[in-house]
């Protein structure tokens, strides 16, 4: 078992390394940046995977595969794209055993290598939409790391899409952010914010860059996920020009949109305790640990333990029992808390004669009794989605509870560590980067999820909390990862 | 639609690609030796990766990621390895805008990476066995290459187990082999020979390799999958060594194993034919393709031929209609040809008059009536079944009949282009460097497939067709990719 946990209270930076590394969940490598995901943290990426693969594919894409290397030349084709990108990027120079005559980047984003691609397949509109994801790892030169959360090398998807017009690009941005925002409350019970970035956070290429925020236990917001309008940009640096139904030539409009294992790091921040690991059911590759307490007829209580997961697991409920000797209920109880197993069933031979066996939570600590006859499966089920709610729940109520409105500059300041701030602001960068340079606060989203703007009547107009200038809608300020 | 495609008689070479090209398997991208995989190749992967992913956690694995970059540091560690892979990797010299004080190499494959891991995680025999996948990217500089066969970037499985004995380690090398063997003939239709590699043609690093060979349609190996017993080999390079029950402290015991999107190259290289590609239904993404015949009273058939797909789909038959009016039912006939979907059913208004539709064949073109009643569904579910014993017996009986017994070279020569030879070999590396000097074949493997070795009588002594030294066994020749 596990060292132990530095407590939230005490240090969160140090709880979440602590946590990360208990529960195995990933390592540093020797490599500079890179971290090793353990079995126990890719097991959360193939289940967050499968999930969105199946929503992507509900939404009429197809996956496929592009090179790692990106030749310098494409990366220098879009203005933007180049200055946000190339300073931190890993560089092959060598191939072969020979000095390469074209230095050869190693993708920190596919755009430039998917488009050139793009050019040779698109040239009518028939061959439109094309609505393409890659799952690959990419690679940014970051200068100070956390595992999951900032790494050199990290894996995501990224779904690149061309279109006939703007119209439709722009509702093919919609259509995956808002994809982005059920996946991340449905599954991950992690309320998001849904809005638009402000100019200088847009992504390098793009634009327009919608994204989804989210709050940790520490009140610092984290970006969760993207989704770009590219407008002609990268059509226009590859040349990839289709003709119209009117028989036109015009440059083919494009989007880009991506998640990554960051939203392992999202997870853990957002729901775990100081004894671990936990998950909402959803993304729980192993939802129930049996526990047999092994006293007097060992033997019986082992069988019992069996055929209740054989149960469970005919329900489709991932089960399992630690019938091991070797440690203590005590231990495994510590065990499978710190992995975040989110139901535990407790059953001994007193529990037998009753019929019944203990439900533990771990998401509340809550234990209740359930009877051992044919409606356990579906207890346990309804058990299940009862902590996915909960969760949700929980985690929305402490979002809400520490999001001020504030009308001043100096209640900003007060605030601003405290929490997610909505305050008005006058629309010009200089504003946004003074705030940043005075406080490291940012802005993070101009929402655009309809019950957020209601409740903190967002379009509203009023003046700017630093300048005083008219302001024609509130923003969303915090300090993030 | 697609170009025309080469006949394979006319060039196999210029066939193969072709067939990748018409069909929007793959494409070649600017960048030397990478390839684009394209949605229609990538979903051949994704059904490869499903049950393969599948197979491997039904025998114990998990998944896991390790780093791309591996430092210079550690590929020296093994001297076999190093000499096996240096020459051909890709190399890191740059990053963040700064030359990096030690080299990275872009992972060849991860042995080095992982296993300096697998020291941090084993301390005692209680940590035994880890039994871990990874599915990657890798890179090797080849400089021939042909797309899915021999790129310079590929993507694949690799996994690395760690065990307390050579025993526990030499039965999972077997038991993957195994599972390589069952995946090939089972889900591809592809029969392959399972045995041991020559020290020769061996992992470098390995103590011994295991692997898979396959026939293709020009009557050349192609080796589908390996599995090395490592040894230990890289536990004494990353000095990984473990406490014992018996309280010694002893060198781990390693194996690795890979199958990779080479697999979509065999695939295609052993069952594809003039008209296009041809695929097994167990790795069709798309296995039955309706097409209404649209004459008559057009809304009828359509409505007719969705309510079929519907029911073929609620039987768990990926189906699909093109009803699109734009094309040809000939066109498209054509059209699911080259994508080698393995049914298509045909339905105009005559037929539905007389409750039946017509299911053409794509492997042997054969068609036949299919009454529509409630068994039509289970009527498709065994001609899917049928086409993929099928596919794998014509393949079957294709490599027994260009399999030769010789006993003498002269024979040896005259029959080595035509087929695999079954020959004896005195067992010297010396003799299988001069066979492969004159006549550009190697030994592909000493088969260890039980029905093979009663076949050929494999076991049988003899003497050497080169040197006419004594030979214990027969082993398995041919030309290769």
């Amino acid at each position: 078992m596990a060292e132990k946990i530095t407590s939230r209270e005490t240090d969160y930076s140090q709880w979440y390394i602590d946590l990360v590394r208990s529960a195995k969940l990933a390592d540093y490598s020797d490599i500079r940046g890179c971290m090793v995901i353990r079995p126990n943290g890719y097991a959360i990426w193939e289940k967050m995977q499968a999930a969105l693969d199946r929503m992507f594919k509900e939404t009429g894409h197809v996956n496929a595969y592009f090179p790692l290397f990106i030749p310098e030349s494409y990366i220098q084709k879009e203005a933007d794209h180049i200055e946000g990108f190339a300073p931190e990027c890993a560089v092959v120079t060598h191939g072969g055993g020979e000095e390469l005559t074209e230095k050869l980047y190693v993708r920190p984003t596919s755009e430039t290598v998917i488009w050139a691609s793009y050019k040779k397949w698109i040239q009518s509109y028939r061959d439109l939409p094309l609505l393409i994801n890659q799952w690959a790892n990419v690679v940014r030169w970051e200068m100070r790391t956390r595992l999951f959360l900032r790494t050199a090398e990290f894996l995501w998807q990224e779904g690149h899409t061309a279109h006939a017009s703007p119209e439709e690009a722009q509702e093919e941005v919609l259509r995956m952010i808002n994809v982005y925002k059920t996946f991340a409350e449905e599954y991950m019970a992690l309320p998001v914010i849904m809005g638009r970035k402000t100019e200088s956070e847009k992504f390098a290429g793009a634009d327009e860059t919608w994204c989804i925020e989210a709050m940790m236990q520490d009140k610092k917001a984290l970006q969760a996920g993207t989704s770009h309008n590219l407008g002609q940009n990268f059509a226009k640096a590859f040349d990839c020009q289709f003709q119209t139904k009117e028989g036109k030539l015009e440059y083919v409009w494009a989007t880009s949109w991506g998640v990554s294992t960051r939203l392992i790091g999202a997870l853990i921040m957002a729901h775990s305790d100081d004894k671990g690991l936990v998950l909402p059911p959803k993304l729980a590759s192993r939802q129930v640990v049996i526990i047999p307490i092994l006293r007097g007829d060992k033997q019986a209580v082992i069988e019992k333990a069996h055929s209740i997961c054989e149960e469970l697991k005919k329900s489709g409920i991932h089960a399992f029992v630690d019938d091991s000797e070797q440690n203590s209920p005590g231990w495994k109880f510590a065990e499978y808390e710190l992995q975040g197993i989110p139901v535990r069933l407790e059953i001994g031979p007193r529990d037998i004669s009753n019929n019944i066996c203990i439900a533990a939570r771990r998401d509340t600590g809550e234990k209740q009794k359930l009877v051992l006859d044919e409606k356990l499966a579906s207890s346990i089920a309804s058990l299940l989605e009862t902590i996915q709610q909960s969760m949700f729940k929980q985690a929305l109520d402490f979002r809400e509870s520490n999001t001020f409105e504030v009308a001043s500059y100096d209640e900003f300041k007060s605030l601003i560590d405290k929490g997610f701030i909505v305050a008005h602001w006058d629309g010009t960068e200089e504003t946004e980067a003074k705030i940043k340079e005075e406080t490291k606060a940012t802005i993070r989203v101009l929402p655009e999820t309809p019950d957020f703007i209601d409740h903190y009547s967002i379009n509203e107009p009023g003046a700017c909390i630093y300048s005083g200038k008219p302001s024609k809608r509130k923003v969303v300020f915090a300090k993030s990862y």
